[in-house]
């Protein structure tokens, strides 16, 4: 892998956003969350992100939880913001108000719910770097928005000092390795692998580091991953890939039925928490449902078989 | 068509929010597309929907606008407001805020961005439903929330009392004809159509009116073709109709290789609009760009065609 | 509308292919077809269509079913045949195969499976035209072939004589208006949707007819309702439409579960026309399955409930 | 990587069907394409596939590649070839044909054009494998049939012993690493990546071999990145797919405002081809446009570069 050149590499998970019963943000958990995740040996910590249930957060949940994460990490390790609005002025007032509670870096998507066009894309991460102090991050995650940041656009953003990284959530690994030829020698920018499933292969294929939902539940077993890439001992990375990709089936628990993906997801990123005494409860936001009892079992019973209890 | 039932019915534009050349709201302006809208006949105004650019506002701008349009309507016609969130809550936060406003009903998306489920739309209308004081109308969008309402829910919630109405920017028009019959005695019940083009068509088919975005541009029109349909004259509806979908290219103008069709359709409302004379400029929200001097000539010729001008 | 100036408009249903238990075409039973159509008022036969199993048929079984339906046919109406291929050379191959069975018109797609171009698709369709002595139409369906055929395509294409006509099942609805306003002037091309459920808003917008699926269970019906569009008595056109609308429902009997949407239409339609005793048997072509005895006897009370047995 | 169990592992490129200048195969290029794959170091070759324009020849151009490719390979190598057709039946029909000239296995996709549905497509290779006596692997290619083999269905047909193995050029990563975690101990399946640019990420997640297409300009350089990965030196198969990678970038030359992606990729393969010597022209299917003398120069740039001229 190429030399450390960005503060924004390694392990970097998104942070989940515990939530009590009535709804509100439960601080006393996600002040446990980030603690497990610390001392799980994780590099940075990335708040409101999609694992942080960020489009489920009214302002004031939002605000609630930087202020806990940024406090809680108390500088041990950066801490990236999440500013996920449908449009530019929405995500510079988000990513102001991030700012201001202490971040390190901003991280926004391209625009979403309206169409949108290359030329436009770029203007807007133009335009948020200009209202931004901190470094910004794109995100790039087209199951939610709908486009693809493509290698193009990236590589001149970059070139440009306009972007300190990608968060690749796209899922296209073709477009993820020459966009990592590309930036080969550009220092300072971040490449970062969303897909906690391949990061062994990512990591192998030129990425900085992952943000892996994953890493909530597990975070040794990413730092473990990530550290045999990055000494080159790619049978002990995959091998521990192998484990966590067999712990990830928790997010296929959930009854399709009457769950979406996200719901499946987060759902089990919680009830594993929740299980392993992180956190409080499985509280989802609305209109999400929450995981059964029988599916807790189910989740537990992985847990065990991956030897976290 | 049927007897109205509904006091969402007839001629809603969605009303542009026109903007000052530093981004704020332009209320002047706005004030006098509500006059330039209720003189032209319509029945009800839409305020902060996708053609009142309603992705790009801030939650303060969102608010000026709909002080604005309530009190300029001044109760002549009734005033449906968009709360067009990511999930439940950010909507019923928006929903109450345009309740305290003084608006008349609530127009809201299935969740987007995150992944959703029908169980979870099914839900996230209900829970809007019960923290809201208004009828609540589903704005049934694809191309924006990347999911279709689809009949069974919309014939459930109507049945259960939870939606007032839906507004179909779906473009299905076989599940829309379907949904025609299903509703037919549903008293009530709204059901709109977005699509300006086949005002007509959709009327024969049983729509209760339209939300034509080129109504803002020519609402006498959309007035005539209404009227012309509610006495059953088919020809002259489709005349009307015909006439509309000529002065409907002006969507087109804008280049596409560097405007979106957000872009090119907003811009070509608010460039219509600033060439009538009834707002001072075509100002767009970042990251959209505002039609060019020569884009805005042939919106003229447009314009003239259409006698409008 | 306009004044027919096309020998392809009017009622020209997509006519199913009857199959026998072991899978060969039913050619007794599709002669059956031909005749009840014919007898039903219908002004063109469309073979090897969707609706016809083309994509399931071999090349000799289509040979067959245009055999059948030409000799049938003698004639009394025109004959427009499918030649649904991925590619150009395919397509031509298939297209001097019908034209050397006597069929009037050749009915095309877009490419598919390959990923295309509109330059591509322009040329695909002079190359089949420049190939073929018969009239081409272009046969619009992106749910099959995954891309549209654009409006600026079809009227160049209309203009420079390549194409003779298009049978719309895009759905969208706004293009199809717009492209019957761009053809108004167009002598001799057909505007045909292949939307069953909303034909009479389609013809008040300028179709000159249709090709509906469900016309091979109900000719008459849509005979009625065309000539009642015809007459200009919309609202007569439209109580045909709503009837045949609820009669429609016959494609929502089969359960999702194990059925496709392709399984679930084609399997109503043929097990209608079973039921009403014009063809033998509702086998379908593998890998869908026929429709079962309970799915029958419902689809036998919708025949009932429409006055059709 | 797990032991060879399958005789379909290693480098099996898909092999390009040169065409003379009207468009007939050019059967003495093709020879040595094969002669240039097998003195490459290639373990199988792959005929009729979509980089072999399968979906361009007609039926009785694919007999005669099938002729010239089992010939020229002699026994060699094994020989794959695509049965690509819409559904069971003409599948079957093409698997019978390539059957009788000799082939190794044959390789068939979901059912494309129609709507299909998951018990359909688990219907349709169980019918074609009961109808084959060669091995059936499934081309899981979602860009050209529109859905998704899901790794359920692919973990039943291999435990049923219906699939031999699977071609994933899916791009679906994640998908990709959980089937070959299931499918590990499943003895004598081929789980084979279409992805050239990120193949040694695919081995090292378990993959056993490669179907690229660009394997057609360089064999000697996916053998190499083949070998290193087998002896577990994964730097050197990650330095052969950078170069590799770059290499690649030869598919991105064709202007894109008059090229599809396939005229582009294809397109460049026999540019690349006919630069090298092994063929004699870059011709290609209609409607396609072949590349030009100015593409060709910067191909042949980017040949240069990668050290093969």
């Amino acid at each position: 892998m190429k030399p450390r050149t960005t503060p924004f590499s390694g392990v970097i998970p998104p942070v989940v956003t515990p939530l009590a019963a009535d709804g509100t943000v439960d601080t006393v958990s996600l002040e446990r969350v980030v603690r497990h995740l610390i001392d799980g040996g994780v590099d940075a910590l990335f708040a409101l992100g999609s694992s942080g249930e960020v489009a489920y957060l009214t302002d004031d949940q939002q605000e609630i939880v930087l202020d806990v994460v940024v406090k809680t990490a108390a500088g041990q390790v950066p801490v990236l913001a999440g500013a996920i609005e449908t449009t530019t002025n929405k995500v510079i007032e988000r990513a102001r108000s991030a700012t201001a509670k202490g971040v390190s870096a901003i991280v926004a998507t391209a625009p979403f719910y309206t169409r949108t066009h290359p030329t436009e894309i770029d203007r807007h991460f133009r335009q948020i770097a200009a209202a931004c102090e901190l470094p910004v991050l794109a995100y790039d995650i087209p199951v939610c928005v709908h486009s693809k940041l493509s290698r193009e656009l990236v590589r001149t953003l970059a070139a440009d000092g306009v972007l300190a990284g990608v968060k690749d959530s796209s899922g296209d690994d073709v477009s993820f390795r020459q966009l990592a030829l590309d930036l080969r020698d550009q220092s300072g920018f971040a490449l970062l692998t969303g897909h906690e499933v391949v990061v062994d292969a990512m990591l192998l294929g030129g990425a900085d580091g992952s943000v892996p939902g994953l890493g909530n539940v597990d975070p040794h077993g990413y730092r473990r991953l990530h550290d045999a890439a990055s000494r080159g001992d790619w049978a002990a990375a995959r091998a521990e890939q192998d484990r966590l990709a067999r712990l990830f089936e928790i997010v296929a628990v959930a009854d399709p039925a009457s769950a979406s993906g996200t719901a499946a997801g987060l759902g089990a990123f919680k009830t594993a928490l929740a299980v392993l005494g992180v956190i409080s409860a499985n509280t989802v936001s609305p209109p999400m449902r929450p995981l059964t009892a029988e599916e807790t079992d189910r989740i537990t019973a992985i847990l065990e078989q991956a030897g976290l209890r």
